[in-house]
């Protein structure tokens, strides 16, 4: 029997999701606990890795029992209680066999803060950047990302993906300054939603976007670097700790008939 | 010459505001940095102190200085750059030499939060309740401390205060669950303003109203505990990692005319 489990993550502490050799993953951690729950050893499978500092509000795993486990409904408050306070389970669910968090996985979106103002509350979930950026051209420019397909610009070298193919539906730049901040107190926040995403991918067109932001790079620099498809035309990657995975879709099963 | 200074930090890893033997405090931080950039010892004197653990998203403070700082506008700048980034200073401006940071401040707000269902992000913000409360109940409860005036039930025994007489013109607990958040993710915010705060006053008094928002104390037993005044018959403080001071205000220098 295969389930899905949702949670959610502070990835502060975490080296990734994925598990390390050296340093603490959110996916041991799980395991971890899930084995100790269900008393044998259970290994997840997540939608996808999240590197070392980057948090989830939702992330999506699946793992396999050979039997339905007698906890039932109790399964997700027992294991909030067992894991630490920076991971928490919102539901876990039976799927079909062959459902899969990764391959199955028809959608994710990430989300990127950027805060303008030192603010302590938020020193581990946004980056803070005091130079003057200029948001209507970085939208203008993420617009553009939508008429590309290879994206090897942005992505790390030496990875094991057989292609750099993504389909990005969404990119885009918001203001979510608090109403009660006042002048020079901006938010932003970049979201981002592909089908598919190259490691380290959102972080480099970022930095990217931050180079156009600046003044430093135009438009239509910023479309070439993507045609370029070589890592190293493209800006730095910004920091782990302004990256959240914040949402994974599974198409519907089965087939709809349009009419 | 004397200055204000506006200030939030993150109270997770401070033993409070108020210099302690063991233990750093954020006065401490605070006065460390600022007689680092002005090249002599500053003291500062801020509108309250907060507990261990308890976080600001504003407070006041006060620092005489013999001549006008070179650093101008600058000072604001250089200190967050000295601060660790769990301090933030918002601005620092020049007032009149009778104006204190406690003794002129005319009321402070605090806000307390609440969430139901574990949560990654809310972990040293908000504290985590799991049993079912009634709002309504407890805003009923809330409402009637507008008619005492002596908290004596809600204040640490042995304090050096004078008198328990407090002025307490809000009190009220509001829904702030996010429009994103399914069913079962409650959040709540206790807002309380008074013109002063006795020790331990704010987390006593919530504690107090859980009792009633639990089913296990009436509104009418709530308002005895007030008349009681006597500590042992309230409800028991609160965790400190849910309590912000949000607010300091100074009234209006000067009389202003009435038409």
């Amino acid at each position: 029997m295969r389930y899905f489990i949702q949670l959610s993550f502070d990835g502060t502490a975490y080296h990734g999701w994925q598990i390390q050799p050296n340093g603490v993953s959110v996916q041991e951690t799980l395991q971890k606990a899930l084995s100790t729950l269900l008393r044998q050893p259970i290994e997840v499978v997540g939608a996808g890795r999240t590197d070392a500092g980057v948090h989830a509000r939702m992330m999506v795993a699946h793992f396999d029992l050979p039997l339905t486990p007698s906890q039932g409904g109790d399964l997700v408050y027992k294991l909030n209680k067992l894991l630490p306070r920076d991971i928490a389970v919102q539901r876990a669910w039976p799927v079909p066999d062959d459902m899969h968090a990764r391959f199955s996985a028809t959608s994710r979106t990430y989300h990127y803060y950027i805060h303008t103002r030192k603010d302590p509350f938020l020193r581990d979930r946004s980056w803070l950047v005091t130079f003057p950026l200029d948001f209507d051209r970085m939208n203008e420019a993420a617009s553009r990302l939508l008429q590309f397909e290879d994206f090897t610009s942005f992505s790390k070298v030496n990875t094991d993906t057989k292609t750099n193919l993504c389909h990005i539906t969404e990119a885009r730049w918001n203001d979510v300054t608090p109403p009660w901040e006042g002048q020079g107190g901006g938010r932003w926040m970049f979201t981002i939603t592909a089908n598919r995403f190259l490691r380290n991918m959102v972080r480099a067109i970022v930095g990217t976007l931050v180079e156009v932001g600046r003044g430093r790079m135009t438009v239509d620099e910023f479309c070439r670097v993507v045609e370029r498809k070589d890592r190293c035309s493209a800006g730095e990657s910004v920091p782990a700790h302004g990256l959240f995975l914040e949402n994974v879709e599974y198409g519907a099963i089965g087939t709809e008939t349009a009419n």
